[in-house]
């Protein structure tokens, strides 16, 4: 794939290369083998805007440990429903990490079990996807 | 939460302000909604590596269509084993648009109808998140 600006942009989204500013070679070479560890909650008081809100907040302040390269904090969109998209979950977290260690590190945080602690409560299925970019 | 740098820098990892060197106010600020559609394939022949690999090739060429705003391709990564992660899945790719039109325009595209024509023998099954950030 030639590599033109396009890429390059595209290249710093979740890369080392958007807090350097260094140009990569490429999108892939920017990103490759970095985790992304996307969470999907199910709350268990789905008509419960505060549970919501509050399980919200509770995964933003994960943002703060610090082997966590990006963060993003989701409700389901309003795409096109169809028969392989799931749109049953009510809260979603995707982190990126740069490497395996720092996930389990984020795994093993205080801050991180202090928010299962506190928020544990809200939610009744929780399915994990963790992808190494390649 | 205080905007510091750490902030600014996690803000532009999924955000225009990543194309346009803009310092958002903070990063849900930055984010706030972008579509995050994540798709997770299983393969029909999950040994066989040649599958995996045009199936990669197939998604990372979505790239291309001009309303993916971040493209990630990843397989799964070896995070511990907890009852809550599927690692079941064989490929994943997970592209960013700036919202819900973007995306119905992306679903549509003839370069994505393409790569389900030429691909779509490759995978058996097929599960997406959308989710549109908060």
């Amino acid at each position: 794939m030639p590599v033109n600006r396009r890429d390059v942009v595209k290249g710093v989204t979740l890369g080392a290369a958007a807090m350097t500013g260094a140009a990569p070679a490429s999108a892939a070479a920017a990103t490759a083998g970095k985790i992304v560890h996307h969470v999907f909650f199910w709350l268990k008081n789905p008509g419960s805007a505060a549970d919501r809100d509050a399980l919200i907040a509770g995964v933003r302040g994960l943002g703060k440990i610090a082997v966590v390269r990006g963060i993003e904090v989701g409700v389901p969109a309003s795409t096109e429903a169809r028969d392989v998209v799931d749109a049953s979950f009510h809260v979603s977290e995707m982190l990126v990490f740069d490497n395996v260690a720092d996930q389990k590190t984020y795994q093993d945080h205080p801050l991180h079990k202090e928010f299962i602690a506190q928020c544990g409560h809200l939610w009744t299925k929780v399915v994990v996807y963790d992808m190494v970019t390649v």
